[in-house]
């Protein structure tokens, strides 16, 4: 399986691995390793929305970008960098068809959310996650287990070529 | 131009005629004429994510459904019917595709909210909108102006079709 992983975006991943994923500190070495979310930040889900996104292709995922309410400030007043205790959540679903809508249309146009595939989230502390651009990303499988190295490593290089402050999402007026 | 309208989903209309949907009342002939939301509620854009949505075809349109918390309560314990107080709101957005994204990901597959196209409600009343099973159906276009006659005659119809309280929309986990 050719794994993509891109921008907090959907990936169905095998069973997560947890391990390895403890934070690294005091680094005899110099350099910084990456500091990974371990553990999901509470109530996000009743968190208001900054987007929502469909990826095609082998994702195959329909997302729902929602944000803590630092995020959500930072966001509706244009504020960049965005600071710190800004939390970025993004669940994903399958883009699945639903039976029941297509026979109300009359056609097959209607997708929605079939599975909970993962929730990522990335949580702004500029001390803590400067390794990483100030950005702490985390990744948790459906089943709450947490993404593995291979995995985490796509998180910060590819967000690294968005064009504000490592963030994709734009908000959805 | 074929308008197709069907459950709170997204439709670009051309701009709305506000006029002839103020609340009927006081029917001379004793069959209540369907009253519609002609006011958006405050601060829906707040609300937690009931579940998103893509509709492909002719509305080519994301979405996302917010709930207020008593429609947020009803969907996560299950309970059916909705009691009175329940509004849900559908927030739509041309499905557009990302550029920047695409560039990162090197494919053209990311799709994210272009314009914002309309705003759509559905509020629990039994008794203010008995004639429509109990739900007040509302469409904002855009630029704030209300649905016209011609779509606010279909929503009703195309709800009684849903097999879940006239509502399509599930909850997404």
């Amino acid at each position: 399986m050719t794994r993509i992983v891109f921008m907090l975006v959907a990936v169905v991943t095998t069973a997560g691995v947890v391990a390895s994923l403890a934070p690294a500190s005091g680094q005899a070495d110099g350099e910084a390793a990456p500091i990974f979310v371990t553990k999901i930040p509470a109530g996000y889900r009743d968190w208001p929305v900054i987007s929502v996104a469909h990826e095609a292709g082998d994702l195959n995922s329909l997302g729902a970008k929602l944000g803590n309410d630092v995020a959500i400030k930072a966001y509706r007043e244009g504020k960049l960098p965005f600071p710190d205790g800004t939390i970025i959540a993004a669940v994903h679903w399958t883009h699945s068809p639903s039976d029941e809508n297509n026979k109300v249309f009359g056609r097959a146009q209607s997708f929605v959310p079939g599975q909970h595939t993962n929730v990522q989230f990335m949580i702004k502390d500029s001390k803590k996650y400067a390794a990483t651009g100030g950005w702490g990303f985390g990744h948790f499988n459906k089943d709450g287990t947490l993404g593995d190295d291979a995995l985490m490593k796509t998180c910060f290089p590819c967000h690294a070529k968005a064009s504000r402050d490592f963030v994709f999402t734009q908000y959805a007026p």
